[in-house]
């Protein structure tokens, strides 16, 4: 089916492979006159591009954009923004071993029994390239939000058993694993290195908080604010867990302690005292940051032993070569915040309909 | 804007609120010829009944089913099933006062931030009501995917901070809890009735675990088979959480532990000698079982005095009254199942034409 | 598959077949804030009902529509207004006949092709009553435009050879056929009594005028105004034929005479000297009147002997009994203002977001 | 809004303009295992291009398709296949001038009107280059649907008031105009060349057959198989007024002329007699061959003086420079065709689940 697009107004639609020409994303229903240039894509891009620590795969990309369409003199015009990013350095070789057998933690048995076969060079379709198309297109997602006074920022929250205590957004930036907190980024580089010596790898816990948005966004049922997150964040690769506010700790907690309370704030404004909820109630937006949490598995692809089996039906034991990140934390990130972004964004064009005086406000000014 | 729809192929409207006329659901995309009766949706939203245990609100609600359309002879005719549950025992009364403030943990006041006003009568269409048009669907589902041999069930998990620790199928219909193990509902009925009589509610995570389905089905990028579950579980009103397979502790896990082994069965076919995926890669299914889990928070209502605002924006202290479940898990058991149920028929549907030589068993045969 | 939903942001999902419960309707999407009651539809629905010339179906149905949700306090509530109209004159027993065999000119035969079986009872889901459903719907969506300064009037342009030549508003109204043109309705009173008492039957074309209409509404591309209109007629029952504008007339036009030129107006506004656009160009509005026709076909069920089979495959000669209306136009008149509204409507509240600006004015005013 | 992508499951969005880096289109959901290469594309791409006859605009592209995704070892692998065209042959220079005025006919003022600016070289996003990613796409569809032993065909019907009067299928690439009928394009060269002398343009209508339909494809209500044909036709860009079957003159005719019966054939099959439907019923296909039409409009853009407003709000005369085509139509034959083989290939892939049968035939075989 055509599972490639994402979003209702704000839709991006991604394409290619680890191995083929690129990889690329079109992203419809972004509204006229935003300022985009390449260079807003690039940064983004550049925080999940490979090569950036010795944490991080060996492969060489320099994954620099290419705007299509969709922008004339400096701005969006409202139609489809083509984005792609060529392929460069692409070791097809390196794959053709396990073209013929089936990695464990990996898609190509469930890709082989979907479509009855695969393009299985780096993983063809569900490499963790994919994600450039998502982060691309959330590029331009957190652009429009700064314009309308909200920013998204995601970071690492844990590595493995490492937990961050203190939060430094400065110090975000300074370290390989995006650890708001510098003694934890260390004690993870220890941990990780034990890991990498053993020729294992790790997993950990991304944090996300959107601040500056307004309340009333999102809808009751099935298009929840928290609904359309929780899909977001679990549609990327190795995603298996997604919390909102207190997540899965609200499930031991009681009424009395998970319930925020309202109160008036100085300026006459209702706030929250708390935020358990983590800024939707009912899947609208409350006013509170927007909190959300996202659990990444360990990279599946590892150089120790495994047990398998080939296409043959042969039980036999692999070791993956090839350029593989010991851990996707850090990578994945930006890929979080930027699917954070789309989902917001998406959900304010789509609320701007809510109430018939604001559709008078449009039409009938 | 229409947030009311679900599904792709199998597509379900929900409408109504808590004290209106009723509670309803279309029901489209229901392949024609499969036998179908009141009877068949009435035994699923007899699981949801209030009303069963002195653990549910006292509400007397008969929530029978009516089928207004789409069966003909006793036989889904392909055309869409209306279902219609109208309400009876609505105090509107008790709702009154709530008019006038906001309470904490709902959404009355992110509904009146989003429309203007909000029909406040019970939660309107924030109530756990609105579940029912998700349980008369997903009857329809279950008896459509066990057509196919696919065997879905959901229990409790835990209440609090009991867990289960023994897994009895039989069990789970036994306790008023849901519970699998009958030693941690009856410690979970100890725990309940201390926060009872504090005027304090509970939460829990609720499991849910599909038999049966076959690999191959579920799609890469954004309509992968957990995002679509992580979507519709996380749409059901008191979901913090959603996981699948070891979810948040595969964050902790390594690639060594986390990777689930790929072997021969007797019968020559592949399987997995563990399960910690969930029976998901690549946002496929593997063919072993899937499993999801959903935390649910305790109930915000509660009769204990709490700190909120009133609509003149004064600061107050309220006590809820009314009839309210001190916990939702029980009920929201067959809720859960219904909405796994409903994502995995929908998928099965959709991916029908994934491969050419399917396309061609059907059209050209 | 899910074929009973329309729109983006403003959905409906229509249910319900000829002879079963009833009909009905959920409409999605529909702004806060506009006041609304049953009198509102009703009034839409009393231009369709049946038995109210001799030109119609003696079938007796009041059609009294019920509003079951999403409506609080006289206004809608932005949650999903769910209504329903139950059947009452089912004379199922005329139809056990047809249940044997093809009417010719109807869907049995697609039916069974399709679905294996079919509700045979008065067409089923086939029906003409199912555009009861869209006509409450489009009484909304008419509320709703009017707010904003738009009205939408249709009208009969031709039945069989009988064409209108004059356009009187008043009219339309007074005679049985819908007609803007007291004379062109008394020649197809001839026309038509003639084609009774030979037991046949005729067909027309309806044209719909939509005025106030903003320019810069809908997209371009596969979005366009006019292929929304498109779809929207050319999904009522027996329409053969959609045209904006000159329409066909324009494909035997020159680019001199089909080019509308822009010209100022005295309020130094821009508009256009003449409308053979049809008031859109290039998928948007132009600010003129929109302009739709659709050709209806001749009612099919005629009681004049006809050429068949039946299931046995067998050749038969058949004469169809029942309750027909020996022409669909003046019935449909209102459908297809309905669906034209439908449509605007949704293209309105989609278009809210094409400019930043736009976006501003909502979200950050 | 998210205007630029069409179809359910076999989906398309298209990005690009005129002057821009290039054209392109994303198809997702194609069935894997489909052989497919360039020049597949290129046959289809080649029918549209401009320059093959002094009836088309002398801009002088190859339109060059590069396959960027979704193709492995010579098949389709399921995933989203990206193609790309680009640009070289752009005089963007020639356009500068009409950046200050409206032309008329063209989209320009409407684009302004909803986004506020223009990309205004060569028409931007509306420029017919635009059709280019729905060729690539209906290609593909296409190549599927005659694995399934379906072909789809579409000619010139008419230009200007030249009618065809024999169908002699081999003439239709015997001749610049796409004509069956030799005699009828000699006829149409004349005329042509008549108004191309006076600065003029002209329009015509393109008639598109599909045979070996199976029936039982299409949906009953919104997601009727002419509805789908209606929307994809009128979203191409000068199309007027579409027609299915008789179209408009059944408008015209009476239940007894515009019947088709049904009959038994030799091979003991149902068959029509006649078919003025169209080949469909219902909105579902009835075995017959499906039959559309679709009214395109004189090119607009002519050398003639024309009146009209500059952005400065003053009535001015124009005189339209540029290399345009003086008539569409031949080049628009194949991009109705296109679009016609995309709407019959989704609503197979959509029906493949209509029946419970034909579910348990893919996954309980």
């Amino acid at each position: 089916m055509a599972g490639s697009s994402f979003g209702t107004i704000f839709k991006l639609t991604t394409w290619g492979e680890s191995h083929g020409s690129g990889i690329g994303v079109v992203v419809d229903g972004v509204p006229s006159g935003l300022p985009l240039c390449e260079e807003d894509i690039q940064v983004f891009l550049d925080r999940r591009k490979p090569g950036q620590s010795k944490y991080t795969t060996k492969r060489n990309e320099t994954d620099s954009v290419q705007i299509l369409s969709g922008v004339f003199e400096g701005k969006t015009t409202g139609t489809p923004i083509s984005m792609a990013i060529f392929n460069q350095d692409q070791h097809s070789r390196d794959y053709r071993e396990i073209a013929g057998y089936y990695r464990p933690g990996h898609a190509d048995y469930t890709f082989d029994e979907k479509y009855g076969f695969r393009d299985y060079r780096g993983g063809g379709r569900s490499s963790g390239r994919e994600t450039i198309g998502r982060v691309a297109a959330g590029a331009i997602a957190s652009k429009l939000l700064k314009e309308l006074g909200i920013s998204v920022t995601a970071y690492t929250r844990s590595i493995g058993s490492v937990e961050m205590e203190t939060f430094d957004p400065e110090e975000i930036r300074n370290n390989p694993f995006s650890f708001p907190d510098a003694a934890a980024a260390k004690k993870a580089s220890v941990l990780l290195e034990d890991a990498m010596a053993r020729c294992d790898s790790m997993g950990g816990i991304v944090e996300c908080v959107a601040s500056g948005m307004p309340s009333g966004v999102g809808d009751p049922v099935f298009e929840k604010l928290d609904a359309n997150l929780a899909k977001a964040l679990m549609s990327i690769g190795a995603v298996k867990g997604v919390e909102i506010g207190d997540g899965f700790s609200a499930a031991r907690a009681t009424g009395l302690t998970n319930n925020d309370a309202f109160c008036m704030d100085e300026g006459g404004k209702i706030k929250k005292l708390t935020n358990h909820a983590g800024g939707i109630l009912g899947g609208i937006s409350d006013g509170s940051d927007i909190i959300v949490r996202a659990a990444i598995k360990p990279t599946p692809s590892i150089a120790s032993p495994q047990h398998t089996v080939n296409k043959q039906g042969e039980d036999i034991t692999v070791q993956i070569k090839g350029r593989h990140d010991p851990i996707i934390v850090p990578r994945a990130v930006v890929v979080v915040e930027c699917m954070t972004a789309i989902v917001l964004l998406d959900a304010l064009l789509v609320g701007m309909s809510s109430r018939l005086e604001n559709v008078k406000k449009i039409w009938k000014p």
